[in-house]
């Protein structure tokens, strides 16, 4: 078999919307939509928790939250839960990380089990089954040590002074006095990042990535990498000249509606609204400040994907290699005043998903876009199937996308997607006065319907075809009694499937029956000899 | 602290109703009685899954079958879990096993996360936390070797011959003409075995239990002895004298009724209905055959429970060592036109449940019974508080029974108890022609109404006040349209919670806030210095 690869581009917080191939009207991605114009646009791909930890965590098991159980940012992955790394391994595949994940290992388990975290075994599971070929989360906070992050590293090497400097060089700006302007904060987004562009993270990663792949390519191993920017995840700051291409003018007008605000709306959504990010949001000058930056972090990405994708041509990888371009989850930018993600809106629970299969079988829906109900967790299936594998039912969650990029209409696919959230961690759980196990919410959407169970609350419900903004919260009006009941139906249908049946794979239980139970010497029921004869002699 | 013990005898398959304490009418368990009028009896105390394998995993984990995933017999239980004896030996407590426990081992599980089975780690891992200080799970098929088997080992050092004495010996007749009447046949339950009461399994066990405590009180330490018969559960068949002890008159008439038959019953309660074992078992002359014969096996147990708790009073352990009676579920024994156990009629999943603690604290409630909701998961916990402990609540998802045991009423105490079923690996599957994912059951009750959901059939559903027999099945009656709702809604709750959120304790969540945030250097949302100066000012 030809040696085939993934490239698993990831992006931290990148909105569905802000690409010129998903219809954004200022901003231009033309490597990103060079990539779409290749492959498939899935229009309706949704993450199973508009949060990195336990997004990220969905996509590197193929598995959901309440499944892998990592709820939240720092939240240990549990020991021996089967990731993506652990299914391409079995195929023969290098699988490997180059930048964020966001996971937390689980010490107290591996300690449980007697697992040296430096073993091979332990770093795995401690990576969420990568290879850290370079690990670096983005998010380097002042006052502690990162002596793992190799993106410091690299700025110490470069020259770059100080305890901090990702903070101090590469996500903050310097006023005329030579005052550093914190890019942490908000006011600040329209600074010049102090680092230069090729020293900034997007860039590094980009560098790093090809230098995995040169590296494996030596190998001659198929290899899965993972290539995962921070941005443009906050801080919000750019380097020269992304920090001003974008100004005020192309910021798109916030989707909002003064009814969202009114003293019925739902509780949950009411506290959310009440946090600080989300009321700096809802002031124009936050967006208008903040927004250009965005555009600028992602204008700078789009513009390294381009050298990258120049550097798999020249090599002929773009014909073996499957590229997957997403993101773990959007950001509301002041949209239903809100800042961050965390709630179920298109901007947060939405993300880009392009997938780029090079095989003949993929041709015909090239440049193409699908509307099908997709998962974050349908990624995970799919590498284990181009890789020539078989995808574990009873353990991974997620269907392969296949058949979609070769042109075919799966039968029996999902009818509902699926996300979740746990509120816990957030103020907003002390502004409501809840227990920690209270704090959680589920998405339940049909392509229509958008259904939003909120235990210990009524529920949220939006209809996308009349209220494609997500404008009018229908949860409180008895006129839609009947879809309540029917999405909260399939939520309960989820909600008691199997989520950790995982040592016992369906063929097995396919071949067990009172026959082979018969073989086995297990004779349950039968009455006397003759019974037993006749029924042996059935076998 | 006193050194503190618990002995947590379990049964096999034994009904709550087969005790003179639960006023059977012919059966005398004076041992087992003695042991109630000295402890608590709990008289609604559910298992987790009517089916040993999942039950005794409930069990030992503390936690729902859907979270410890090991579905049915012979699913191995996911490397990981946390068990009862990773929780006791924290505490310093020796915990160990005498009998069965039906576990697998998770080997695939085991490998990938380079873990030796015969390590210390790897065993306990495969023993599902127990040091296997006698492992025997009571059943040795024909034609299977079963070279660790204890019990058999033990036959032939006392000189029984062939190659699988457990069989030949202990569960098989001898008819006048020497040939042998095997006693896996129900026709042979009121056949005597041909080893003597003493070489039985039950006496054994009883013997290897009293070993266990001898060496384990001369270590002084702590234990949690896991004393578990493979009886009253088949083969039905006795040795002497309790072989003849009981007779067709004191077998009790069968809990039965011809509408139960209909043809409107529900689908998957008539594709068990037409399972050979119960189709032997609707017949009375199989039930006056085998009903004897579980009789005695259940005076066997309650004649040697006699013995060892002499042996305890004796050394004076019955001071300090809190005991329990169980079983992991019941038997139909021709009840509701059912063989075996695995749907949730209160003959089937809901079990005998004595508890006696030994302190001070506990003398109110000394010979009472108590009809709170109680689950086969409370256990863990209580045994953890024993031993001075805090049960972890985001692992262990049963509750600790101790206020009960001390006359106090819990505040907040569970309003609904939960049991699930796998049928996948039954013949029911291919009766109703399913694929294995659609295969579940499960029960909701609340005191009252015993909602049973079949995903994919219409609901069944039990008035227990108005129908405490259960033979009425009102879950197709429209008048009960509320009812269904509302138990559907409880349901939903207990899905919805987080069943695998192990590695993050409420605590940690409880102590964190956006102010912690701050402390970290994560500035979420913050517009200016000013802003920021004055949250810091705020700390």
């Amino acid at each position: 078999m030809l040696k085939r690869n993934v490239l698993f581009i990831m992006c931290d917080q990148l909105r569905f919307d802000y690409l010129s191939c998903a219809g954004h009207p200022y901003l231009e991605t033309p490597n990103i939509d060079a990539l779409a114009a290749r492959g498939v646009r899935f229009t309706r791909a949704y993450v199973q928790s508009p949060v990195c930890g336990p997004s990220r965590m969905s996509y590197y098991t193929g598995r959901y939250m309440r499944s892998h159980g990592s709820n939240w940012n720092g939240f240990p992955l549990r020991v021996g839960e089967p990731t993506l790394g652990d299914h391409l391994r079995k195929l023969g595949v290098r699988t490997a990380l180059v930048g964020k994940t966001h996971m937390t290992s689980d010490d107290e388990g591996m300690q449980r089990l007697g697992i040296d975290p430096s073993s091979t075994i332990g770093v795995l599971a401690s990576e969420c089954g990568f290879e850290p070929y370079d690990r670096d989360d983005g998010l380097h906070p002042a006052g502690r040590r990162h002596p793992k992050q190799p993106y410091n590293a690299y700025l110490r090497s470069k020259g770059y002074e100080g305890n901090n400097p990702w903070e101090t060089w590469a996500n903050s700006g310097e006023a005329p006095d030579g005052s550093l302007q914190n890019g942490w904060l908000l006011a600040h987004a329209d600074k010049k990042a102090r680092a230069p562009d090729e020293d900034t993270e997007t860039p590094w990663t980009t560098r790093e990535a090809m230098r995995f792949i040169e590296e494996a390519e030596a190998e001659q191993r198929p290899w899965c990498l993972h290539l995962s920017y921070i941005k443009p995840h906050w801080p919000y700051i750019a380097p020269a000249p992304y920090h001003e291409m974008f100004g005020r003018e192309q910021v798109v007008p916030a989707i909002r509606d003064e009814r969202e605000r009114r003293n019925d709306a739902h509780p949950v959504y009411k506290a959310f609204m009440n946090l600080r990010v989300s009321r700096n949001f809802s002031r124009d000058d936050v967006r208008e400040r903040v927004i250009p930056a965005y555009m600028g972090l992602i204008k700078q990405i789009d513009d390294q994907l381009g050298k990258l994708f120049a550097f798999l041509k020249e090599k002929e990888l773009d014909k073996t290699t499957l590229i997957v371009f997403t993101s773990d989850h959007g950001d509301y930018l002041g949209d239903h005043w809100l800042g961050e993600k965390d709630l179920f809106h298109e901007v947060s629970v939405k993300v880009p998903m392009i997938v780029v299969d090079p095989s003949p079988a993929a041709d015909a829906t090239r440049g193409t876009t699908c509307d099908a109900l997709v998962e974050a967790i349908d990624l995970a299936p799919t590498f284990i199937e181009y890789f020539g594998g078989v995808s574990p039912r009873h353990v991974v969650e997620g269907r392969s996308l296949m058949p979609w990029l070769c042109g075919e209409a799966p039968s029996h696919w999902r009818t509902h997607v699926f996300s979740e959230y746990d509120y816990s961690m957030q103020d907003v759980r002390r502004y409501l006065g809840l227990s920690v196990d209270k704090c959680r919410l589920f998405m339940v959407f049909d392509g229509r319907w958008k259904y939003i169970h909120a235990p210990g609350f009524r529920p949220m419900l939006y209809d996308l075809q009349s209220d494609p903004r997500e404008l009018l919260d229908l949860g409180a009006d008895p006129a839609h009694e009947e879809t309540l009941i029917k999405m909260r139906a399939a939520l309960l249908d989820w909600a008691l499937a199997d989520h950790n049946r995982i040592t016992m794979p369906d063929a097995r239980i396919e071949g067990y029956s009172s026959a082979a139970q018969l073989k086995n010497g297990i004779l349950i029921g039968y009455w006397d000899e003759a019974e037993l004869e006749e029924a042996r002699r059935r076998l």
